[in-house]
């Protein structure tokens, strides 16, 4: 089967035959149907600190993936052939992309316990799109955020993982409010259900906060996000704009702040994504490519010309 | 009613005779038993940054308070007269020596909100302790850190908070490991039944911490604790020692690490106090002074010349 593999830092994708894999016990071989195209492909492709964080080189890149079961391995009884699927990227199946190959070939061998069914009403391209970013933004939100109905949520930023943070608390029945600094954004975020938006969430001094999901982390903003929780409130530090975070120490003790870091999810958060994807009112603006276009697509996403997620559609 | 007040800063108390206060609907009269003196009695002496905290000035001193009920108001049910009684100094009663007259005084009204009933086995002057010192660590270790049987426990900073709170997590069946810098206090961590203790919660490299308390609140100590907490784990900040805390937030997000600030306690938490208390296994040292030494034992607070809590015994 042909794959994109990377070979090393600063060279360019190659195209080459591999071998159809093979499941084995406990495993399943999965038919690609899409996979996202992520910055940390930019990242691997280009800074070489990412050369001793995967699992071989060279690997077939691609650690979003969506698609079909063709093939069970002995002892799977819980899925079969036919049965579409995502892959998590983040259990103990290991990560496609990383650990092996991943979803810039035709075919993934995976263990199970890495699999999570897409609903039917779950296209291919959207049920790969959310094993990352939306993964990754649902489990900030919901399972370390524990946002509810009726909550009033701060959103801090409205990039790719904000946007989905803020629609998903609004999905949940919360009251969101964007802190967002780039105003030309703003217009997105009401589009997004947030009752309103404002460039800090200092500004929003009429607002007693239940949760703060800050998807910049740019310390000022956690600092931020310390000082004005409610007592007993939750604030979740997903993004690292910033690694170095000074906060008030009186602010998180008086508060009696949670500050909780979240990192990417389980395939019960994709679960919940998909739940919310099965209205179309959770609906993330993609943009796809054709596999050949593969290594053209990673430069527009580099320079910052994609609308949307990427996403690779076989 | 002879009492102890506050009339100012730098000024010294002033013994007053005032009327016996009477207990209104809800509420309960208090004979004063016994009455911890704390280092925050110093700092509202000494300190003018403290005048717009108190609820009145003049005000009797005294917050941390367990005496017998003298009086009932108008639809009290669950107290009598001859109950033995410590108060929470954290409700929505207010806080005595604070919000109104305290425990340097024979009398205190206080509504039954705040009220904890005294277990036999605990005396009076053991009472009063647990009510400050003793429900703000139980409050971090329990509550907070939701320490139970068989968590590996880090406790940083051995003072008179960081001992009640070592001792609080040996006798729930976790295991207790104590960064403590001054290593002549280190033989006591042995005493409270902690398994090692080293000057740096990184000096333990061989232990995976489920939860860290950090009662000494150096920013470093934070941090470190931040950084080598386990996965999921969780970390309480109590300690105040410096109020601009730095950590990394790759660690707090790859480690998904709950940072919770904890402050002061309930009534539930001066009960768990007490049942640990009651065997007589949580025993913290105290020394005793009567009525008439109140200015005197103050100023031996000051100067660091006091051995464990020190308690007003009437």
């Amino acid at each position: 089967m042909k794959s994109w593999r990377f070979t090393g830092t600063n060279n360019p994708l190659e195209l080459v035959e591999l071998p159809d894999p093979v499941a084995g016990p406990g495993q399943v071989v999965v038919d690609v149907k899409a996979a996202g195209i992520c910055h940390t492909d930019v990242g691997i492709l280009t800074d070489p600190g990412w050369m001793s964080m995967l699992g071989q080189v060279p690997v077939t890149l691609g650690h979003e993936d969506a698609g079909v079961i063709s093939q069970v391995g002995g002892g799977v009884t819980d899925f079969q052939v036919g049965d579409r699927v995502a892959i998590c990227p983040t259990t103990s199946a290991g990560c496609p992309g990383s650990s092996f190959d991943g979803g810039f070939g035709p075919k993934i061998v995976i263990g199970t316990q890495a699999l999570v069914p897409i609903p039917d009403e779950v296209d291919f391209v959207k049920g790969a799109a959310a094993t990352d970013a939306g993964m990754t933004s649902y489990a900030a939100v919901v399972r370390r955020g524990g946002v509810k109905q009726g909550d009033k949520v701060g959103i801090i930023g409205l990039g790719g993982l904000g946007q989905i943070g803020a629609r998903v608390a609004h999905l949940l029945g919360a009251e969101v409010y964007v802190a967002e600094i780039k105003e030309d954004v703003w217009p997105l975020a009401e589009e997004l259900g947030a009752k309103d938006v404002r460039r800090s969430i200092k500004d929003f001094d009429d607002v007693r906060f239940d949760v703060i999901v800050d998807f910049a982390g740019f310390g000022d903003t956690t600092a931020d996000a310390v000082d004005v929780i409610k007592l007993g409130g939750v604030v979740v530090l997903v993004g690292m704009g910033k690694l170095d975070v000074t906060f008030d120490a009186k602010s998180l003790i008086v508060n009696q702040c949670d500050l909780r870091g979240s990192n990417g999810g389980t395939p019960e958060d994709i679960k919940g994504v998909y739940e919310l994807m099965r209205s179309g009112e959770l609906d993330p603006v993609t943009t796809t490519v054709g596999f050949d276009e593969i290594p053209e697509a990673i430069e527009r996403l580099e320079r910052g010309e994609v609308k949307g997620r990427l996403v690779v559609a076989y």
